[in-house]
C-alpha cells in the first residue's frame, strides 16, 4: 500500500495530455495509492489549495476512455514559474506544508521544458529539507522541443493533424484553373518540428507542400520571393508551410515586418501570428496572383478528433512509468522516450535527471534541413512517420466527439 | 442502353462533392450509359474541350470509396457564368456542338445557386434549338443557401466539422485560470447556416458558445461590447461565433470598420475575412482582457476527415437521382431533398424546376434567430442535428487519410 499521490498539468495543452493524466491515475490506483489528487491549474492552484480527489471525477472505465479523447488539460493548467529557492523559501514551505497535509508520497507534473523547472526546484528543495516526497516529470508538448527524449507525447498527434489537413488544403488549392499561392502558418516559436510535419503530406495521392520554412534558420525574404516566382511559372497551385516563429537575419519576426501592425496584446505580449498573412499579402501585391493565408491555429493543440494511436498510447505509458519509478524510489527525474529502432519502430521508456531537461529547448538539427533551407531531409520525415501511425477513433455521441468535463 | 453522359463540378467545393460525382458516375454506369465523361473545371473547361472518360480514372470499388472521402472537386471547378442567350449565342452553339460530338444524352452539373444558372440557360437553349439533350442540376454547397430544398449536400458535413472543433476550442479556452475571450469566424457571406451550427456544440459535456451572430440581422457593435462586458463578469472563458459576413446597420462589413485595413485582393475582390480579428482586438483594447480570433478557414469546405454519414449518403443519392430523372426524360430540373419527418429524420428526394432555384439565396429565417439577435432558436438546432449524424471513417494509409487524385 502506498500513501497518496498528486498530479498536475502545466503549460499549453496537447490533444493527448489527458491520456498521461489517465496513465498516472490508473497506474497509481492499480499499484495501491490510497488517493490520487489532481491539482487545479497546476502548482498555482495548489498554492491556493485547489485540488480534487480524482476518483470522484473519473468514475468508470468509460470515463477513462473518454478522458483519453478529451482535449485541453482536464485539471486546468498554468504558466506559473516558481521563484528561485534562495529568493523565496516561503512559497516552497507552503507547497510542502500542503503536500504533508495531504499525506503525499509522490508528486507528478505533466508539462514541457518550462514546467519541468517546477519538478527540478521542488525535488531540489526536498533534498534541502530532507523530505521523502518524490517528484517526477511527465513529458508533454506539441512542440517536441524537450531535450533527452526521442520525442514528446502530444507531438505525434499534432503532426498527424497537421499532415492530414495539409493534404486536404493541397487538394483544395487545385480546385480552380487559375494560380493560387497558399501559405500555411504552423505553430512553433523557436523549434520547427510541427512545421516539418507538413512534409508528410507528400505521397502516392498528394503532391505535398512546395517549400517548408523553419525558425531554426534565418528567413531571407528576397530569396523566398524569387523561389515563389519560379514555382508560379511551373505550377498552378503552390502551397508553402512556414513556422509562426520564422525570423529574418537581423532577428525580427517576419510578422513584425508589416507596417502599422499591432503585435502586442493586452498584456504586452507579442502576438506570434501573421507571418503567413504578411507573406501572402506581399506575394499578392508583387505578383498579382491570388493568395491565401491559413493559420492552423489553436486546433493544432486540441484536435482530439484526430489523434495518433502511437502517441496516445505513449502519453498513457509515460504517465504510468512516472508512477512506477516514483513508487520504486525515484525522484527529480523526467520520464523519457527512447527509440530503440526506427524500422520497425520500437520505443522504450526510461528516466533522465530533470536538471538535464528543464528550461532547455531542442531544435530541429540543421542537418535535417535541406541546404537551401526550403525543405526538410528524408531523415526528418522518417523520424516523424512512426509517431503519426494508427488512430484512436473518437467516441461519437449524437454526431459529435464526446469528451469528459470536470464539474466542480 | 443509353448514350453517353457528362458531368461537371462548379463553384466552391465541399468535403462531400465527390460523393455526388460518384453517385452520377455509378448510377449512369449501372443504368446503361455507354460512357460517363467528366468536364475539367466545369463548363469553362468543356468550352476548351477539356474532359476525361471517368471510367479511366475510377477503376475499382476501392476508387469509388476513396473518391467519396476525397476533398475538393475531383474534376476541378470554375466560377464561370454563361452569358445571356440573347447576348451571345456562339458560346451556346459551341457547347452544343461539343456535346453532339460526344454523343451526350444527359448533362449533369454539381453546384450551388450560381452554378444552377448554367443548367437553367443550357436547358432553355436546348428548347430553343430543339435539342433532346437533358440538363440536370445536382445540389451542393456548404452554405445551405439553395432554395426549394430542405438542405444542401455539403452543409451537414461542414456543420459537423464546425460543431466538433467548436467543442474542442471551448475546452481549450478553459485551460488557464484567467479570462479569455475567443471569437470564432465562420464562413457565410449572406447566410448564417454554418455559423448557426456552432450551437450544436452545447450538450451534456460542453458549455456551448455564448453568443452567435448571423449576417441575416444587422450587427450592433455597442450592444455587442456591452454584452461581452457582462459575460466577462460571470465567466472565465467566453466563446462567440460570428459569420464572416456580419454587417453593421449602414451596410458595411464589420471587418471593414478597421482603419487602414487592406481588404481588396489582387483581383479587386473584397477579402471577406477579419471580423473576428477586428472584434477580438477591440475587446482586448477596451477591456484589457486576453482575446483570441480563430478563423476556421478553408477547412470548413475540405475537412473530409470529418464528414457526416447522412450527408455523404445524401450527396451520393442526389447524384444518382439526377441520372435516374434524366434517363426517364426530365430536363431543366434540380434534384432537391424533401424532409418528410424530423423525428425520426426521414428525407426523400424530388426534383424542382431550375428556374425556381438558380441565382436565389435562402437565408436563415428571422424567426430562427433569438429576439436579441445573439443566438439561434431550438427549431434551428433541431433542423441541423439530423444532418450531422453518423460517420464515414476515413481510409487511413500510413497514418493519414487516403484520397483519390486525378492524374492526367
Amino acid at each position: 500500500m502506498h500513501r497518496n499521490v498528486i498530479v498536475g498539468q502545466s503549460g499549453g495543452p496537447t490533444s493527448v495530455i489527458n491520456s498521461s493524466l489517465v496513465g498516472v491515475y490508473k497506474t497509481a490506483h492499480d499499484r495501491g495509492a490510497k488517493k490520487v489528487y489532481g491539482m487545479l491549474h497546476g502548482v498555482k492552484g495548489l498554492l491556493d489549495r485547489q485540488y480534487v480527489d480524482l476518483s470522484e471525477h473519473i468514475c468508470s472505465d468509460l470515463d477513462i476512455d473518454l478522458l483519453k479523447r478529451t482535449p485541453s488539460s482536464f485539471l486546468g493548467s498554468c504558466r506559473y514559474k516558481l521563484p528561485e529557492i534562495r529568493d523565496n523559501r516561503e512559497v516552497y514551505d507552503k507547497i510542502f506544508e500542503i503536500l504533508e497535509e495531504l499525506d503525499i508520497e509522490a508528486f507528478f507534473y505533466i508539462g514541457g521544458n518550462d514546467s519541468m523547472d517546477t519538478i527540478k526546484k521542488l525535488s531540489d528543495y526536498a533534498i534541502l529539507i530532507s523530505s521523502d516526497i518524490k517528484f517526477m516529470g511527465v513529458p508533454k508538448t506539441i512542440d517536441n522541443d524537450l531535450a533527452c527524449t526521442d520525442h514528446t507525447p502530444g507531438f505525434g498527434s499534432a503532426a498527424k493533424y497537421i499532415a492530414s489537413v495539409t493534404k486536404e488544403i493541397i487538394r483544395d488549392g487545385l480546385v480552380y484553373d487559375y494560380p493560387v499561392i497558399t501559405i500555411l502558418e504552423i505553430m512553433g516559436r523557436n523549434a520547427g518540428w510541427l512545421t516539418a510535419a507538413t512534409a508528410l503530406s507528400a505521397g502516392e495521392d498528394c503532391e505535398g507542400v512546395d517549400m517548408i520554412f523553419l525558425p531554426e534558420v534565418a528567413f531571407d525574404i528576397d530569396v523566398f520571393m524569387e523561389k515563389v516566382k519560379k514555382l508560379c511559372q511551373s505550377k498552378r497551385s503552390v502551397v508553402i508551410a512556414v513556422s509562426e516563429g520564422i525570423k529574418v537575419a537581423d532577428g525580427r519576426y517576419v510578422f513584425e515586418l508589416k507596417d502599422h501592425v499591432e503585435f502586442v496584446d493586452a498584456f504586452g505580449h507579442k502576438q506570434l501570428q501573421g507571418a503567413a498573412k504578411f507573406l501572402a499579402d506581399k506575394i499578392g501585391a508583387e505578383f498579382g496572383v491570388k493568395t491565401r493565408a491559413i493559420e492552423l491555429s489553436t486546433l493544432q493543440r486540441c484536435a482530439s478528433h484526430m489523434t495518433s494511436r502511437v502517441d496516445i498510447t505513449e502519453a498513457f505509458q509515460v504517465g504510468g512509468a512516472a508512477v512506477k519509478a516514483a513508487f520504486e524510489g525515484d525522484t527529480g527525474k523526467v520520464v523519457v522516450l527512447e527509440r530503440v529502432s526506427e524500422d520497425p519502430y520500437i520505443c522504450t521508456i526510461g528516466t533522465q535527471d530533470v536538471h538535464k531537461i528543464a528550461n532547455i529547448e531542442k531544435k530541429v538539427p540543421l542537418e535535417w534541413i535541406t541546404q537551401d533551407n526550403t525543405y526538410v531531409s528524408d531523415e526528418l520525415i522518417h523520424y516523424i512517420r512512426p509517431l503519426i501511425q494508427a488512430e484512436l477513433s473518437p467516441v461519437m455521441v449524437d454526431g459529435l466527439p464526446r469528451h469528459l468535463r470536470l464539474t466542480l
